[in-house]
């Protein structure tokens, strides 16, 4: 089935601010059997507002609309759907207590511009923004149905997953409930692991759907289940989830959607461990994304990024002769350098990298992209070499996620 | 004047890609008096191509078109533009040797896909790709013009500044010249910038235009000028150029678009200085900045990503007794790191943060958001305090962004 997206704003027409809403949902329903016909981006003004809506209601029985309805935003989309398809404005209370209750938890005065939030057109059923102030508006004419959502992504998403989801998969579906699982796989390139899962995707039934979702280094697996029954439903994603883990074993690094830098932060946690790092290629990087972790203080204590040999040798206490002989893109080195790393930080995990990030530096022997890499907890340490395609950016992202991994194999 | 843009390619349809060009080609075409009316985002599909051109011809005269013609993908889109304006597809002599010579330089050889890339709709003229395979079409019918450009966003903008642009002016604007000048602007909100240069803005020519590109700590100023004569426009963006550096001063910091930690690195590689970091809230991001630009290594020589008192005492040599009477958060802190920093890596200039980046761990006297930093240059230190809002990658960002600045103040 195909449906469209409208999407409103003059900041993402102007291109002040990308819309990343549409990819959002089209990658959210393919696995339900619904594919993107078009999407339009389109301002704040009513006529273009209800061009769209008819250019979308010509070719598709569902449209999803984002954007427009804000506490700052004009009116302009309300009013028009209001005009489009009839009825008066009219006061949804739970909609009103919600955004009492939201201001109140937050401590601030809600203004009339916020109080108008509440107001919808009597043509639609709304459905409660758990997440925001915005409710959202459903409108059936006809067969054909349109969802108005805030433009803010984080409510969007989850009033997708939690609300529009399932019932555009009941008004389509028929009456049937919907489930998800992510996974997060490590260790397979997405054809090695297509290919190890080929067995299990054969039979699977056919209202759960498999996702690869790879994301350099990572791959997430999200099962999408649909059914009348919850309880068969839930048996069922159970069911797979733990043949996942049968056959993929300790390459399932979480049963979230998580950052790698946070699964790896709570294994630390778990074990009561602390972790240092010792970067040259990847400058910072590594300890930047494990410091975007809240609470990463408990068991991150520090990094000595040694840009220069002087520091790798004078600060980490790398040998001076093996950086001469061996050169500072080196097993010996990264291998001292998490050594260092835990002397100096007090720590008893730590990572080490040095590499040629390029565009420049590169020779024969070490071309631009090759990394050493060191993982060390407690007294076993594993070193080993990668070589990175792509830009100096890609490079030093793609050794800041092996890295991880590295450590991750030993947590 | 409106325009509309269609982004052909099924990738971004279905959200595995995000699309950028559009608000690109919107945020250039706007100093030249052009607004998107739409931007819709279909497949590699020729009903639905066809479908979009009508649609978009019918209310603009303009059509930005981008996608949907490299060399992997099926000929769809320009099979589709062959029979909407007529004619037969012919070899353009140019374009081949364009595509021989660029094969050629990468030492590959030329399959049979990418050969045809040549081939075009007698009906359009050709803009030569320069840096990329496929030629770009300019089509008209009646007053309509269609512009259909690769997808690839390196392409699509090097070659709207290059040739399309100046294109358009001439088309729709008659014979004119067009250029632009880049500044960046640091020390100045928006709304203050904005009046300041007021004065400066109701003398501009008709024909130059001042756009605000505000991103974080930093406003870039975008000059767009267009003119029947060259040298007249050459003269006044240089006039004006110089009276913008009159009013701002220091404030420029560049004359050309670069990221922040470039332009710190420029100055310091002119002054032949060496850089440091001591980083506790920003986690090592500073660094990451610093070393994201190929040569860093020419002048930045290491970090100590401080999470832990312990590392600020021990390696950086901050003193126990300070540590426990003002806090790691303190003025007295953040000096003694860019002091400590110095001395642990051999460098004559250094910078410094410890904050609170949130969600946790903020106290009446410190909340969530504030952050100690200090720049050292020689032997001058500065430092101060900020309060920044939003998130903690914002924290983060904004903390890493105005410690740059504050060095920069030195430099």
């Amino acid at each position: 089935m195909k449906f469209s997206t409208i999407v409103i704003g003059d900041e993402l027409l102007i291109g002040q601010v990308t819309d990343t809403n549409s990819g959002w949902i089209a990658r959210h329903m393919a696995p339900l059997g619904w594919e993107p016909l078009s999407v339009r981006v389109i301002a704040d003004d009513a006529a273009q507002i209800k061009l769209a809506i008819d250019q979308a209601f010509a070719s598709t029985d569902l449209v999803l609309m984002t954007g427009g309805i804000g506490p700052t935003k004009d009116d302009i989309t309300k009013q028009t759907l209001l005009s489009y398809f009839g009825g008066e404005m009219v006061l949804h209370e739970q909609s009103r207590r919600n955004v009492d209750e939201m201001f109140a938890r937050r401590g601030i005065a809600m203004n009339e511009l916020t109080a108008q939030q509440a107001m919808v057109p009597s043509s639609c059923q709304v459905i409660l923004n758990e997440v925001g102030t915005a409710p959202i508006m459903w409108f059936e004419r006809g067969n054909k149905v349109l969802v108005s959502m805030p433009g803010v992504p984080h409510e969007t998403r989850t009033m997708m997953e939690r609300a529009v989801i399932p019932r555009i998969v009941k008004r389509f579906h028929s009456d049937v409930d919907v489930e998800y699982r992510t996974m997060v796989v490590i260790d397979y390139a997405e054809s090695a692991l297509a290919e190890k899962l080929a067995p299990l995707e054969q039979q699977l039934p056919s209202y759960i759907h498999l996702a690869y979702l790879p994301e350099q280094g990572i791959i997430r697996l999200r099962l999408t289940g649909t059914h009348a029954s919850h309880e068969v439903l839930n048996a069922d994603m159970d069911r797979i989830s733990q043949q996942l883990h049968k056959i993929l074993g300790n390459c399932i690094i979480a049963d979230a959607d998580k950052p790698l830098a946070q699964i790896v932060g709570e294994r630390l946690r778990k074990h009561q461990l602390t972790l240092s790092t010792a970067e040259s290629c990847t400058g910072g990087n590594i300890a930047h994304k494990i410091t975007e972790i809240a609470g990463s203080s408990d068991y991150f204590m520090g990094s000595v990024v040694s840009y220069s040999n002087d520091v790798k040798h004078r600060v980490l206490g790398v040998d001076q002769t093996v950086l001469d002989t061996c050169g500072a893109v080196s097993q010996p080195v990264v291998e001292q350098m998490v050594a260092g790393a835990c002397n100096v930080c007090h720590t008893n995990c730590a990572v080490a990298t040095s590499g040629v990030a390029g565009p420049g530096g590169g020779t024969p022997d070490k071309p631009v992209g090759t990394v050493w890499m060191a993982a060390r907890v407690g007294d076993v340490t594993v070193s080993r070499c990668h070589h990175f395609n792509g830009s100096r950016a890609q490079i030093i992202d793609r050794a800041t996620t092996h890295a991880l991994i590295m450590l991750l194999h030993l947590l």
